[in-house]
């Protein structure tokens, strides 16, 4: 089994506290295991807990990671790291060799990165080689990763499910 | 040719300020032609513009615009108009039929849509049936109505152009 987890770095509580809740729940919702924050930010991590106890699975978020720490020891685990950043190779070369690996971390910053990033990632990974969002970045890489599956996921255990419908909202709660 | 325009609504200018920027550059990223919004912003109109004037193509942007009267004018024109929202049918489902239209407006909200939207729309569409983000929901939409082609866009007239490579950061200015 393939495990997936996102590495969020350069949080800034004040500014960033939707676009990183964004960023956690695209990861669970597009099929990756959890979201590590490098970041003090209770919020967030609670934000992402809600959805996950009412829409299912088990969706690890867990704030105050240090970012070094969790790519050291992704690494020594044997695990890939991917950062994605408009500057690196074209997702489209590589998404081929990262989806054969096993363990993968993907990396996603925020306007700055440390420039030692670069140099601890397996692979940097531009999705367009344009700047637009780590959002839109994160969701496009995962969709490569799991090649649409991740868009007709399930989870047996939710307290609430969509009956998907032409107009309107109709929900299930268990 | 096709025309794509994105349509966003419910911006609160306080709080949504770094999303709808995200929207748009992620819409202008992956093949839309522009984005119009519900909310008076011109700071998110101005963030895009710098976008576009530094890496190429004609990305419209326009703020202040009033979402009831863009739909009636897009449909009367024969535009099809797309909302996407977690309640809607499965993407997967309705991509090909919307994939044949020439003209398509995409309506994205943030978290309260007016009930009206629901019927407006030609076609409500949902991405998983999960809560992520808008910004998630817009790329894959664009991507598969594209078919992966946007994300190999080229912009002739970019000031600033982008080396792939496997570390570090390499530009081209013209």
């Amino acid at each position: 089994m393939r495990s997936v987890y996102v590495l969020r770095i350069g949080h800034r509580p004040e500014r960033d506290q939707r676009v990183t809740t964004h960023v956690g729940l695209a990861a669970r919702a597009l099929g990756a295991d959890g979201m590590f924050l490098a970041a003090d930010d209770a919020g967030v991590v609670g934000s992402i807990n809600d959805v996950t106890a009412r829409w299912g699975g088990n969706f690890l978020a867990r704030d105050n990671v240090s970012w070094r720490r969790c790519i050291g020891e992704w690494k020594q685990k044997g695990g890939t790291v991917v950062h994605l950043t408009m500057y690196g190779q074209r997702m489209t070369d590589v998404i081929d060799e990262i989806r054969a690996k096993e363990k993968v971390l993907v990396i996603v910053g925020a306007e700055k990165v440390p420039g030692d990033i670069y140099g601890m990632a397996d692979y940097n990974v531009s999705v367009t080689t344009q700047p637009h969002s780590e959002i839109s970045s994160l969701a496009l890489f995962l969709d490569r990763l799991f090649m649409g599956a991740e868009l007709m996921r399930e989870y047996p255990d939710a307290k609430i499910r969509i009956l998907p419908r032409k107009a309107g909202k109709k929900t299930v709660e268990k």
